[in-house]
């Protein structure tokens, strides 16, 4: 691992992964700007909040345009600081688009402001209950998803389609895509309407705690590691008004293979290696254990499938690199076993891509081997029986998703497989693997601490507006002093629920 | 205030606010015997989850019944224990019985469960989602509503109604009533068919922390005061895997007379004086500060209104009868002065209702004025103009509730108001007081912090259950392995959405 540092800079930089090269990055913001930011966000949240869903669906379709129109040169630079490959990147920035134009359209549709109206009888007043907008979202991407989980991401979308300004601390690990991303939205928000404020964008590590203990920021989003997550989160629980952190954490997805499924072992062990292997690892769905029956011979499919697959790539950053190279460690200090490690790229912030065994009876609750490891490690276990299988799912901490590998439907195993993992996870893929996203009303991307500090929420889909509103109720307000959605008339013809009917 | 305690006894005491007399309580739970009631509930918690709703609807129906067959016994037994008067304490028992049907006919409907399918399309796989119960839950309830929010209250009803056993720490301030209560919970519940471990009950301080920190434990409903609903929200942020606290703690409820309705001055302090004086003042949703136009003579008139009316009665410990003196201190040391105070009766642990006019260019962010005193108390403000009145909005908490008193659907302040205070409360009560909370599908009882610690939760009304669920997505699951609310036909008969449209 090299990391040559201009030395033309002395401020923030940029690096290249494949080369650890750096050029210069966008300058950290300063305490004044991060206030007058915060103070614009508040400014104008009750406008943002007070406008239509269709308008804050034409600003965020308005965006994702403006991002599609500019595709090439955005993946070319993400692409830059991330080595993720611009055919990779292009493809995540038309989904990208895609989720803006998403969240505006389920803003629109208005079954998220739970709207229920209870009229007056029998001495009962009149009661209506519409889910309001919080404020100003503080909102931390990820580096792994420059777009999906960045600037413009899933958590910034949701959010300003709920009704909410957002101030976005950017990623140092893609500062520059960062910048170019924030200047675009701020441009194609104001040119679509948007209030001023609507949106704003701050860089450095002190510019993101001042974002999360400011007073007028009322919840946070956060996509990341365990480490980051729950730093913010305890810093948000010590405000003297503490708010909610919405953070998506990393964790070990874990996969089963039935014995059933035992003659799929080769062909699940290469949909295993494709998986845990994509994006270098960097995937907070990567799959990091499967757990395939004795004798299904899983270990040598696994070696075979990673010897003849031998992918190859670059990690986001130098500390993604050395955390890696440390994990690595740890797990075989704490008894797991190479299989096969493929040999990196000589230069920049390569990783080698390994496969570890590691003896069931290993799987202890609280033990490395059930930490997360980012990047492109993955752990192999086979049970003998029931029990052994057993004690390691019971042993599992809660994580992003599951999967199990079945003899197909029929399998006498999967039900009560499904159901176990489904009692340890947010999401459980039967025959497939966790590592797609799709994005619709139906998905749920979150689970059960540590894969998030608010199991409840999903940071994909439907549901991520819910994260950002909380329920109001009005008690015999005459219909001029209630908002839009419990009006008598419906002006935003939104599905409601009156007098315990849905209407 | 006396405090007479029998020589007899040597465990727990159950006293008799009326004289402070004490007989003899239920002897606090051991260690063991805690273990045991949540382990009982953790191996009934995927067979209660497994239930249809239907069934917990039927079980919650029998404890309807079996508390309204003994009310006689058990709101003499109440009134023993919280000199809350037999009247009262016979409509909050019928209420309560009337809430537990509620939460089982909210269980069977079905939305709660949120249930999404969305079928595999163009390379998308098959997702459905659904609301799973967490496990069991510890609730915390309340002195001052033995039955609406003590061991069989809504916390106890939407968490069973959810499909998740309850393990309730019985409040100390009632502890034979809890222990009547719990024996016939748990009578009932087996003869209705409920799995053994369904409901239990445990005793004494100890026995809620462990509670709260045991980690079968997934969820904590708490209803009580700042400092309870906070020790335990910190207790659990600080477990190995943290859980949800949603704590409904007391605020100060505002109330505001426009000055379009100054005419009503007289109507509106008699309301205001009955209001805060309800039950002794020990409502959570009490109107604790009201901000009047000058010139509207409501000083005088709620003097007179209090002095008129003269309620008089006793709290409910020695404890909150001795933290009401000390907050009425702290109160006139903040710069309060006494309009008028009642004579308290004469023994055990009586109180003087109390109101109090402040300047209202004392009401600053953070100053005691604006902090909860429970008890019959309240203070006055009045407004010379609308800078007076905006800054004290402005430095108001967040509530449970507020309330505007106006000069009628036309008048020009009122949607102005409404708006205002909606951002910093959880319900607005137009031309009426927030006492009465009563239960439907719109109701929201919460609020922003230091309301509840989650201001995204209501602890009454239909949405009451959805605090004791996450939502789990599965993807391409054969039918035979899902929950029955997203198999494909629908076997519960629930509200759903498929491909996006709701049906």
């Amino acid at each position: 691992m090299s990391l040559a540092r201009s030395t033309e800079t002395s401020g923030p930089l940029s690096f290249e992964p494949r080369s650890g090269i750096a050029v210069s990055a966008p300058p950290e913001s300063r305490r004044d700007q991060v206030e007058a930011t915060v103070a614009a966000a508040r400014a104008c949240a009750a406008h943002v909040a007070a406008r239509p869903p269709a308008s804050r669906a034409a600003w965020l379709s308005a965006v994702a345009d403006a991002v599609q129109e500019r595709s090439a040169q955005l993946c070319e630079l993400a692409d830059a600081e991330t080595a993720l490959g611009v055919p990779r990147l292009t493809g995540e920035l038309a989904r990208a688009a895609g989720a803006l134009r998403f969240y505006g359209a389920v803003a629109e549709e208005g079954s998220w402001l739970d709207a229920v109206i209870d009229h007056a009888r029998d001495g009962v007043p009149d009661l209506r209950r519409v889910n309001v907008p919080l404020g100003p979202i503080a909102v931390f991407g990820a580096s792994n998803f420059p777009f999906g989980f960045g600037v413009l991401g899933h958590d910034t979308a949701s959010a300003i389609a709920s009704g909410c300004p957002v101030v976005v601390k950017a990623h140092p690990a893609h500062p520059r895509l960062s910048a170019a991303l924030g200047e675009l939205a701020l441009s194609t928000l104001a040119a679509a309407g948007a209030p001023s404020g609507t949106f704003g964008l701050v860089a450095g590590f002190d510019a993101g705690a001042a974002l999360v203990t400011h007073p007028a920021v009322r919840a946070v989003g956060f996509t990341g590691s365990q480490a980051g997550g729950v730093a913010l989160w305890k810093l948000a629980a010590g405000r003297p008004v503490p708010i909610p952190v919405f953070a998506e954490m990393g964790t070990v997805n874990t996969a089963v293979l039935t014995r059933a499924g035992a003659g799929r072992a080769a062909e699940v062990a290469a949909g295993f290696v494709d998986s845990f292997t994509l994006g270098m690892g960097q995937f907070c769905t990567k799959p990091g254990l499967l757990l395939a029956p004795a004798g299904s011979a899983m270990i040598d499919h696994v070696r075979n499938a990673l010897a003849t697959r031998a992918p190859s790539g670059w990690l986001l950053t130098a500390s993604i690199a050395r955390a890696y190279t440390t994990g690595l460690e740890r797990l075989l200090e704490s008894g797991a076993r190479t299989v096969h490690a493929c040999a990196p790229p000589a230069d920049g912030w390569a990783a080698p891509a390994t496969v570890l065994e590691v003896d069931i009876a290993a799987l202890q609750a609280g033990s490395v081997l059930l930490e997360e490891c980012f990047g492109p490690v993955a752990l192999v276990a086979e049970y003998a029986d029931d029990t052994e299988l057993d004690g390691a799912l019971h042993a599992l901490p809660g994580s992003l998703a599951a999967a199990v590998h079945s003899g197909g439907p029929e399998d006498p195993e999967l039900a009560g497989l499904v159901a176990c993992l489904a009692g340890r996870t947010g999401r459980v893929v039967v025959d497939g693997w966790p590592t797609g996203v799709a994005l619709g009303w139906a998905q749920h991307h979150g689970g059960p601490w540590p894969a998030t500090t608010n199991s409840s929420a999903s940071s994909v889909g439907a549901s991520a507006l819910t994260r950002f509103v909380r329920p109001v109720a009005y008690q015999d307000a005459p219909d001029s002093a209630l908002p839009e959605p419990i009006r008598e008339l419906n002006p935003w013809g939104v599905p409601r629920r009156v007098d315990g009917v849905r209407a």
